[in-house]
């Protein structure tokens, strides 16, 4: 059955109170799907449903849900039931989930684990938000340096279990710091006698537990890596970030870049969930400060009102030319911060990719200019055609320079690029716009 | 040593030909880094960088290359060479790559093939672009249906050397239908005397070559799988699409959306090596289209010249004010769009968004009214005031409700929500803006 066929089915089960068929649906349904389900019915329903599953595909699917309903969830567990679903969660999501909870709900599970698994949850949950250590998992394999492939299998056998991947394997020295690394495939194709020393590869791809997730992400999907190695100051191994968890970030950074490009904040919750306070105040800030930089553009307009009383026609191409201005000018900006993202651009790029752009610029200047001079004509004869066209035509070169140089400048200065939002290059093309358009006019038009 | 300072010491050794130096350092490097070095490198100078590297590591550097710059490799190598490197590059790579070589270098190498790598070239590169078929990989492991855990490994090992994963392996009738899955960990923990049929998980998660590569991305984050197997309309397995391609996948169709929202066309090729002619290209369309959007906001204008006319004082205040319905606008669209992308929100949840915007654009329509009113009384008095402030809480509320609803009308008539980039809802929210503020002006004004 599908996703949906299978929804349906366990809606209709559960308003017949058909438990046996709810119990066979729910065993049937993928975690991240169950998972999907349960995030539109009330806490009660959630946990009842939950319930039906075994303790280790209930911690599984229980780990797909978003953090907040998690919180949500774990709050109307019993201290009992919420620690042992702690057990059997991974080490990294129940490291998220304590980090949420109250103090006393904290205090009442470390109390109930083994010493091993509070040291783990504790250490896990003291890393910062947004760094590789915030985001790894503490459950994978290691081996010490010098024994035999026959008995790395044998530890790979016993710790499977509980490791989140085994198909990479760590080869420690004494003090635990990372000596190499060996794939289970290496090592089911290796000799059982020979020694996991000489197989190892040591050119390693590993990161500090303190630098940023996205950083994480990018080595994963750079050097295509199954999970990451991450050290801490002393080169010691304190955990790995897995592709899956890769994959999350890397969403989410596109989700960040994306809401920044129209200028909103980040959020924390997802959009579909976010509240409307959260909302609203991630959006507020920009529109205000945009509000004062287009304060500029109307001071740019009165600056020129004998020039518009004189030729109120003027007005008619304002919005037409401004805009255009902005478009061309988010276009370039939005091509840059992506390029500079995704790594495909840098800074040193600067020169060669600022003359292709004036080049493009002025190519997509004169044909617009070439749109809208017959316009001017119509509208207002010979003397506004060529107003119009010369102002189109400075008017995208000069937005699509300022949009493509602003991310770039934000970037010198340390600053994100993606701040260079469509609506704040939108508005200084539009200042920048009405200056050039008056200045033309005033000039053509002998109004000086 | 890192990237940075292998690089540096390469462009050392190079400049002093100093070949053995080259050798160790190009040794030395992930394939992923020889093949950003060799990217900003001549045709010849990168051929022989990669020659200094075993046929198979040269293999794997090639395939990070960018496929434009293969191409033009492919070009300058024999055709003995280019032959070797292709029986050993991954069938995913080089079936992109046969497809970009002219017809007469196709024959070459298909005669240079054996019969069954011949066969594998042909049907993977008859798939459409985009389509899952184009991105799986013809490299992976299977046995039949029936035999025991022993055997299994045994054909795991066989194989390993030319699957790109072994870490799932696929069960197999004997009409080569796909009847389930097994990883390598249950394998290596199951009693090697066990029947595979037993432990196979046949709730599986596939997808039909035809698809869209997407879709195959989305199924592989959704479910945190590793590899999806790919089947025909016979449910038989045709191949597998790993999560390496699924990484690249999402991060090309964020940066497709990306560009949308600025009403950029998708490119090619990078950004960074775009010929002016694309760039051209793919951002005049909309540029022009959208000029024609805007003249009906200058014909606004027009309409209301008589009251610019006694009232200059309000073209102030225009681009402010189609300006705040536009970010407005524009920050409504694109987090809408995403949410629509990433599957936070679906076309059932429109009521629910449609209220919780209602309230947040009007709560941000206040904000920016009370920010506004007070310039109106100084510009302009207490009319021009309660002008300009009922003007923007109009403005900005309407250029939300457009911007949150365009997306959805989109998805609902089959269209691409990105479609409604931050210049399209900008242009249609400064048409209405400019006919709000003319209205209010005109009532409250009493010019009508």
């Amino acid at each position: 059955m599908t996703f949906e066929e299978l929804t349906q089915a366990l809606n209709e089960a559960m308003d017949q109170e058909d438990t046996l068929a709810i119990e066979r649906l729910v065993a049937e349904m993928q975690p991240p799907d169950l998972a999907e389900f349960v995030r539109h019915e009330s806490p009660e329903v959630s946990l009842k449903l939950l319930t039906h599953l075994p303790l280790e595909e209930r911690a599984e699917a229980f780990g797909y849900l978003e953090l907040e309903k998690q919180c949500e969830l774990a709050l109307k567990m019993t201290e009992e039931g919420l620690s042992q679903l702690f057990v059997h969660m991974n080490s990294d999501e129940r490291a998220d989930l304590f980090n949420e909870l109250p103090e006393e709900r904290q205090e009442g599970i470390l109390r109930r684990m083994a010493q091993d698994e509070r040291e783990d949850i504790r250490r896990l949950a003291s890393y910062e938000e947004g760094t590789a250590g915030a985001v790894m998992t503490s459950d994978y394999v290691t081996v010490p340096a010098g024994v035999t492939v026959g008995r790395a299998l044998d530890i790979v056998r016993q710790t499977a279990p509980n490791a989140e991947t085994i198909y990479q394997i760590y080869i420690l020295d004494q003090a635990q710091q990372l000596l190499g690394t060996l794939s289970l495939r290496q090592l089911i194709l290796a000799k059982p006698e020979a020694v996991v020393d000489g197989l190892m590869t040591t050119d390693l791809v590993s990161i500090n537990v303190h630098e940023e997730q996205e950083e994480a992400s990018r080595l994963i999907s750079r050097y295509d890596l199954l999970a990451l190695p991450v050290v801490d100051d002393q080169q010691r191994l304190v955990g790995i970030v897995t592709y899956d968890d890769a994959m999350d970030v890397a969403e989410e950074e596109a989700t960040e870049d994306i809401h920044k490009s129209a200028s909103v904040g980040p959020l924390d919750e997802g959009f579909g969930k976010a509240r409307i306070t959260s909302l609203y105040r991630r959006r507020v800030n920009w529109l205000v400060l945009l509000v004062f930089a287009n304060i500029l553009s109307g001071a740019g307009i009165a600056f020129y009102e004998e020039t518009i009383e004189a030729y109120v026609v003027l007005v008619f191409f304002l919005p037409l030319l401004v805009a255009s201005g902005g478009n061309a000018g988010s276009q370039a900006s939005t091509l840059m911060i992506r390029g500079l993202a995704t790594g495909d651009v840098g800074a040193r790029d600067w020169g060669k990719l600022l003359s292709r752009e004036l080049v493009v610029s002025a190519s997509l200047g004169l044909t617009m200019a070439a749109t809208i001079a017959g316009i001017g004509f119509w509208r207002g004869g010979m003397d506004i055609a060529q107003v119009v066209a010369y102002s189109m035509f400075a008017i995208v070169v000069v937005g699509s320079l300022i949009g493509m140089s602003l991310p770039f400048m934000l970037n010198k200065l340390g600053w994100d690029p993606a701040t260079a939002s469509a609506p704040l290059v939108t508005s200084i093309a539009d200042i920048v716009g009405v200056l050039i358009y008056f200045a033309i006019a005033t000039s053509i038009l002998d109004l000086g």
